[in-house]
């Protein structure tokens, strides 16, 4: 809505009062979201940040998740539901038939039109075990328009390995780490890179690892420059971040 | 040092085996650094990422501190140091003349010809408290080459102070959100802008704030797209991973 | 028992002294509850409070909880049973055949005579997943007599999904604010209104959300005037104290 | 501002489009605070939330503290500074000489004209090493116009005590109580009366009372109904609720 | 072994030098205890502590745990299993068919002859929930051969149902107390006599109450004379402790 | 005061209604305790619980400790401030003559008639800087009529240290143990000794003691039986229990 | 590679300069590894740490485990796969017929030839339900080539236990001390030799406990010298350093 | 003693039953350590573990430390006083002419008579700023008779500056590794090493590093094969257990 030509249509007497009113009040009062009781489904997202909304499946009822995305899917967004089980799967797939599960990342997608990325995101991770949240950061990356390039299982006990990828490192415009127990490799990684690092620490480990605290932790305090940390097992967010800098 | 040319040089006799085999070997063992005994000195690291080794004064003594400045500026590279107290500084200011402190950040800074970044980063603060940290993350991204926009005092509790500002943060290339307390700040922005938002958490606050990790943990688990986090009180990362995404 | 008519009874000749004596040792001793082994059921609660013995289902055995909802029901007050289960609900329906459940609540209810309470609460919740313990506040709320109005999904993320509630806010005499993961909702709404806000934290979220402290913490170190928190999950406390303002 | 009027004033010539749209506009951005640069000050949060913006002195130099409040005691409202020490209260009595200072409670204040509470304010504490920070609760409620009946040493290892104050405490519209150590007197409080009790864990304590941890986790997992919780050491925030409440 | 006996009987001829150097060598040597391979059955505790070895079933197979009661019951000694599931039930059955089963204390026990202690210990508990607990201290303590008076649900937030049972607290030795959320019980009980207070914080509760952590800090920092603590859940270490007490 | 006496003379005229009324409700209202305004101190204790009022210095000024401890010895009762530093000393001195200072355990005392403890209360500590701690415990004891016996610096990385001290050890009715880093002693003693062990952890140590809370777990997970424990450094509290204890 | 052979032989035309740079860049390049997509198996461990890669089970699916461990041994490699569920061991078992699995130690092995320790390495435990790790400890030593003298059962709380194996203890070059609970064994075996003692916490116990944490802390500030520490339950990681300093 | 030939002689008349009544009782009790009260000097650890009592300065006074310190060195043992500050250096000093104060370390020595190591120690640290707990580290190892090569700042932030040192690292008999903030650096360097590996964390840092949590956390989780860990600053003890590792 143009306020000024409003405000000139009615000083001419092309509106009326009240119609220029109701105009500025539902401006005011405009909801760009859709209410479906539980959830507001806000349709404006795409718009505002240049991806759709996304449906965090933890502690939603299959039901829910369902409902929730057959109204992002009817509105022609793209779809993504990170933490996905095989009942919430279940679910989607009877309402959105176009919907995809892509199961070790645990995530569910319907692709749409999203302006690509400007460059590579590479994606690294430090063990086998960590695949879960590097994957869910893959997916996610990957519906929203960007091309990444993974180097899985070069934990830092073994630094050859990592170092005999200095190549791909050095061809990223973002580099995602994700690892568990320790969390060294993100320190190791922005040393050798200049661009940005987005540092997921897992949940991966056990006993004094707490959860993925350790490796949270180690995250923090990295000594190197260019790295910062999401949530323990958050790949969708570090996917998100990663994407945001790529359309830079 | 190029290889291939080096190999043909001495196919070809425009070297011997021992200079060729001297020139490799010194390649692999070469030391980018300075060895002050207690410190090596990174001068590679501005061609290598893009900007000069910083200098944390945190657990270093007044002459460390200046013996480790006056190695990096005596090389042409420009100066940061961070957590400089007033001892720091003076040691710094007798080796340094041309070193310029920041009383409020606690920085100790040389300019040196680094090229501009693209866009605006846009730095908000919650509190007045907050201000040293914020401090720290404006002078590291303006000695680093970009201009900063600071929106300071808009926590969220007076949330029509931050409301005012929509137009200063839509104009964000990248945003720093600087907050204590409840660190609130950060998912606020982030729901309002299209670009990452680094997230600093600060040790203001008392009893349940823990030194900052309640501000720490509100930003980790924040619900916004687009937040990444650093460690608490880490204004200096915060402005060097906002530079990196900025020279883009 | 008035203790003076009693003295001047027995000054009078109207009483013996043993009788007096007993009288008094028993006003000394009175057990205003109801003795069932393994729980003392504090019928005197309605007179003393303003509302009945509230029933909490955790850790209790359906046999448990069906029997202290038996005596309670038995005695003509309200019932109120929380985090109660499938188990735990089957043993009371068996027993209070006028008790209904209320399953995202988790709560078991006998209505009864209780006075209205004076305004209107305002219950907020951040996300879909903390309806279960927006409900048991929204559920403990009504059976307590008070007019709920509920505003749900409008975490801080999306700012203006909240803005467009003013209204309904501004009615409030007193809000209950619901949410996880960093709990920042609460400021946010405490910057908007003149009334107390009670801020329940829920154990909504994933790594570094800790169960809920997170978003306790976050909570704990408001900057707003007017928020104080219950424990995490602790939705009956909210609506209990809630209704206690909103009686007043 | 009075949109219809300004549209009709518009639409009959009283006013030009130009004229229109800059009031309208100012609306949108009006700034219900002063900027003074490391500061926005709330002048409008008397008129939104009944009492003036209170200065947390903790973190802020004196200079700073002693800016603020002359610009709000400036604007006729009424101040409050909490946590200042003695060197920001040289700094505000030079500036403001109406102002007070309580030693005890750390606290300056200038009065103001604000509403009466509806009833008595009882403050509790368990212990005298607490006197500061109920001190803070009770200069924080009487400015707010609130009677406050204090009922200090009440802990509960003498239960005797407090049992002696039973007509005190029955008088009460709300209660705050202030505790440390193992933080249990506001649950034996709470199960006294009928009304809604503010606790406040102090970190009065050694060992393994953990900076007031333990009184804030002991109050938090209080079986008493009606018992909201408020940071450690917090008596302003305590005093803001509970004035709040008694304001109802 | 008197050594001085045998080296007289050595001296005169009674014993030969081997025969006197093999017994002085195996008392350097002697194992009070029999080993099973997997553990070390100690059959002198009875008279080296006043009572037997008692297993703790968390941790140990059915089977493991039915081998080491039998040899315990083998040597005439009483037992006490603690935590044993339906299924270590089950094992020490078969084996020992004197056995019997407390099924909300978890125990196993088969008295044996142990001295009386001299006084009563009464045994508090503050909630239904924490019954396999206070029956764990119950079971023990009885099979050590003390009276034990129970007063269940005597929570702090009724105060009334705890004063209306001063006479028997005043009857005790010694008093245990168990508590979970708020772990207030110990403090207020201690004030009301004059013998040891043994507090056992429980697991019962959810959030803040960290798995009884809240409870134990309680009472760590209990402001009341003659509390000491045992670890969360560990009935059998309290009813242990009063027992030592109650007989000296 | 008799109520079956006052109510028979009541009955017979030997008094009058109002006059009984006055009494019966005095005898509600009785406070056995004086009301310095910043602290109630309770003259009754001894009577109640075989022991003087302890003031805890800590987090108390000067002069109220003074105050405090005039008020005590005022009574005739006898005196311990526990926490006491130089300044309070001074204070003390000047009000009460008769004080003597414990400087290693921060003690003042003044001795009073008390029944002595039936038997010896063994007082072991793990390493010279759980000195401070001991003393106190060790003060505290014999203040209130208790033989302590004091075997120090034998921690457990020199076994044979503790070994030799068997004898001592078994003429314990009750020992104290007090340890700081990792704890241990008290299981080792507790497996030594047939009697209660009271485990008192101590803040020495540095690293991943944190302040006591090694030593502190250590104790609370003691595999031996007879242990409970007490606050970090708490060792009046130590010495007061084991008190109790020998006194029975 | 020889690099100075090669460019002799370049120089004397022997090879070309392509084939000279071919080789050079493939010794930087050279993968030490064999990169199965999910995981890049270390052939060359053997070589250069001495014994094998060896596969964490944990967090990784049978089917995964069985193809690194069929790599493993296809090479002639020994295996050792830790944290194996009876899954992991059918999927194992179908794959590498010569596999063996340890139930207790929850391990699968298959042998290889390896070099032996030069002496014994002593492997103690507190409790029985420490066995699993300790197993695991063991298993791991005498697949690296080592003796080990099992010592179960020898907790703190009976101290004569462990005293009547000084023998067996002073013959061992290195130690490993397994226990959880208050974790205070390797502080009392490490008085008792001059030997490295490596401390294992278990998470066995329960309540403050907190899953090993009081174990890892108890052994972290052990007063004894020559007690480094591993993770919780991590027997593997002891077993390994033990081989490594049994081999030195 | 050999108690053999003792019985033998008493046998045939050349001692008397009590003379070897008193010879076995001595031995049983033999203290093979000095009583100055406040301590147990240990004089036969040098005998029975290779290296001579240490004194921990922390929380001992300057007097103590002295009077312990000349008491070891009139034995002639080598001395080690660690975390001595300036006061500690002033009093041993003046009662030890021989000692020697290493200002960076903090600690105080007197060499001595010790069998020298094996090979060499090599003692890498991350950071300036981890120097005192490298050189307690150094000092204490070479005062036991290693030699030790320092590898200092090469922290993994920069990990060429590691990788030029693989010469060094390739020469250790064992390593010492003392990092700060993530504590990544003993995974890489044990990665590229075949021997063990002491990991010191150390509590530089801020923030999220918690004194050396965040280090410490990381060590333990360490996915490399060799490392084990000492406490948070604890150089002497990685000192004292490389030492042992090297004199094997």
């Amino acid at each position: 809505m143009d306020i000024l030509t409003l405000l000139k249509d009615l000083r001419e007497g092309r509106t009326t009062v009240e119609a220029a009113h109701g105009r500025i009040t539902a401006a005011l009062r405009e909801q760009p979201f859709e209410d479906l009781g539980f959830a507001k489904v806000d349709h404006h997202r795409t718009v505002r940040q240049g991806f759709p909304e996304v449906v965090l499946g933890l502690g939603k009822t299959p039901d829910q998740v369902a409902a929730i995305s057959s109204h992002i899917v009817g509105r022609g967004n793209p779809l993504l539901v990170t933490r996905a089980d095989e009942a919430a799967w279940e679910a989607v797939k009877a309402e959105v038939p176009a919907a995809e599960y892509h199961a070790i990342a645990r995530c569910i997608t319907v692709p749409g039109p999203i302006a690509p990325g400007k460059g590579t995101i590479v994606l690294c991770s430090a063990g086998t075990s960590d695949l879960p949240v590097a994957e869910e950061a893959g997916v996610t990356a990957e519906l929203l328009g960007n091309t990444v390039d993974r180097i899985y299982d070069v934990g830092v006990a073994g630094i050859h390995r990592l170092l005999s990828q200095r190549d791909r490192l050095a061809s990223a415009r973002v580099v995602i780490v994700v690892a568990g127990m320790e969390g060294a490799l993100p320190s190791v990684v922005a040393g050798m890179v200049g661009v940005p690092v987005i540092a997921v620490p897992t949940s991966i480990g056990y006993g004094a690892s707490f959860g993925g605290v350790a490796a949270l932790l180690g995250m923090l305090n990295s000594c190197a420059n260019g790295v910062s940390v999401v949530n323990i097992d958050n790949g969708y967010g570090a996917g998100c971040i990663a994407s945001m800098i790529n359309h830079l």
